[in-house]
């Protein structure tokens, strides 16, 4: 087994399994012209679905014992997703989210936000995934994600996601939790609100300081920005019309689906391969803004997924 | 001579002669760390600047007879400006602008714009640019734009810039200079004032309903937005770190300059050809952004500018 450290020519085939940690709930989701009920979501959800389209991924998670049945039939329908560690707990309440998408899409309010067990202690990684090479950390109190963190030994590149609500109240757990992962991915407010520089490159540049080697700041509609040790990269966002996006819901979790599996894939994590691995994380948020919950992620096929790529790698040729 | 509506391949080499029309400024600027005061600016002088870089440009302007020695000389200064129609009014005073950026480089406050002889009656476009290919109408009053447009019989190509001033008040002449040219050029914010529109891709595509062939909505540090009958296509902003952020003023002047002149030099106007004078326009603002006035444009060499290309291309490669 590779170390933490190891050049990305050291990976094994072995070593480019993927994990993915993060939160499955119940998602209800106003837009200006719809409305989805309590519909399957989290960042594990969308992360897991992304990423099952390009390789097998691996989902650490919890849920209480009021998921939806219907909820688990779709996370199995998903090939390659194991579900070995997700975890349902008796008495617990599923994560529960409600938004709302004002007329513009792009700005949203949280309606409710009900933690249930994810409130309590953090699902186990499971023996069988100690040995994974890829550890995507979604978003939850850094001092928890390095406890997962610490589960996988072996892994040979660990990406973690945070929020606002981390860097406002466990400030020094998330500054010590970039000294112990490869890579964060985070939205431009998010890197401006830990840096306090607005310029997302020179943001990314200072939040490499703390530890990581590349950071990944996400603007939205905007697209992307990679700034690693070795240089930057630059992806507009996937061109869409406003009758595509019918829930942007999830696209930042597959967006980082996308990025790691093709990492996981590739089996390299060079500058050049995390520039393209922008780009498949941009295909697959693509897919999810154009549907409620993970449908459209869930339902593209290969050729559709192909079509896309060639699609926005024409459109964004430079 | 080749009509307006002539095929791209029926261009002639004279066709490929570019026209700018705008302002001629004097500038005083204000960053959080720096100021310039009195320093050569407005639109055509920016656009000229950039075009000037990779092939002849024919400037129209009017300038008051307080207009600075030195910044002719800067502008005699730069190979292929042809100043023939640069109009210098006796007992006028030059159109000044003063803005204030603020702390994060992307907002700024207008302190004074004093118009001068741009009040006054537009310059003519000299007998000898009559037959130019290419016009590029700075932003100015639409029915101006449109005075200026029909001194031009001859063009294969004419684009629009505007304001949200004209969208304001003069929004039926605008919408008749739209069905007057072939492309036109504006913010997104413009775009989405003009068409009730957030999204940039919707907006562009409402745009063409009012006849233009494509429309660029430009996003600043996000860079732009081309939507064309036949198909969009997208560009980043050069990833510009905080520290080479000098000086926003005229980014979107010489984006224009650099996007137009690359169309002059192939003498094509398809799709894959507009596409890659994005690129060439982003190269040409992101030298603008690095100093004051057009000082960095002015000065940067045929090896600076391939290799920014080369860096751009590079770093935006999808």
């Amino acid at each position: 087994m590779t170390s933490a450290t190891s050049s990305p020519s050291a990976w094994s085939p072995s070593a480019t399994s993927l994990l993915v940690t993060g939160t499955i709930g119940i998602d209800t989701v106003e837009t200006p012209s719809a409305r989805a009920e309590r519909v399957l979501g989290g960042s594990a959800a969308y992360f897991a679905a992304a990423a099952s389209r390009l390789g097998p991924v691996r989902l650490v998670g919890v849920v209480g014992d009021d998921w939806p049945a219907h909820h688990r039939t779709i996370l199995e329908g998903l090939p390659g997703v194991d579900l070995r560690g997700l975890e349902m707990r008796a008495g617990g309440k599923t994560f529960a989210w409600g938004g709302k998408y004002l007329a513009n899409m792009n700005e949203r309010e949280t309606l409710f936000t009900e933690l249930g067990v994810v409130a309590d202690a953090p699902p186990k990684v499971p023996t069988a995934f100690h040995d994974s090479g890829l550890v995507f950390l979604g978003n939850t109190h850094p001092a928890v994600q390095i406890g997962l963190l610490e589960q996988v030994p072996n892994r040979t590149l660990a990406v973690a996601d945070t929020m606002d609500l981390w860097i406002n109240i466990a400030h020094d757990e998330l500054v010590h939790l970039l000294s112990k992962v490869d890579g964060i991915v985070l939205n431009d407010s998010e890197a401006m609100h830990l840096t306090g520089i607005r310029n997302a490159v020179t943001a990314g540049r200072r939040i490499l300081g703390y530890g990581p080697k590349f950071a990944v700041v996400k603007k939205g509609e905007h697209g992307a920005v990679l700034v690693h040790r070795d240089g930057v990269a630059v992806v507009p966002a996937f061109p869409a019309e406003e009758d595509m996006v019918i829930d942007p819901t999830g696209a930042g979790d597959t967006f980082a689906g996308g990025f790691m599996a093709h990492l996981a894939r590739t089996g390299r994590t060079d500058l050049e391969t995390l520039q393209a691995a922008l780009s498949w994380g941009t295909v697959m948020a693509s897919f999810t803004i154009s549907s409620f919950s993970l449908d459209a992620v869930a339902r593209a096929t290969a050729k559709d997924l192909d079509e896309r790529y060639r699609r926005f790698a024409a459109v964004a040729r430079v």
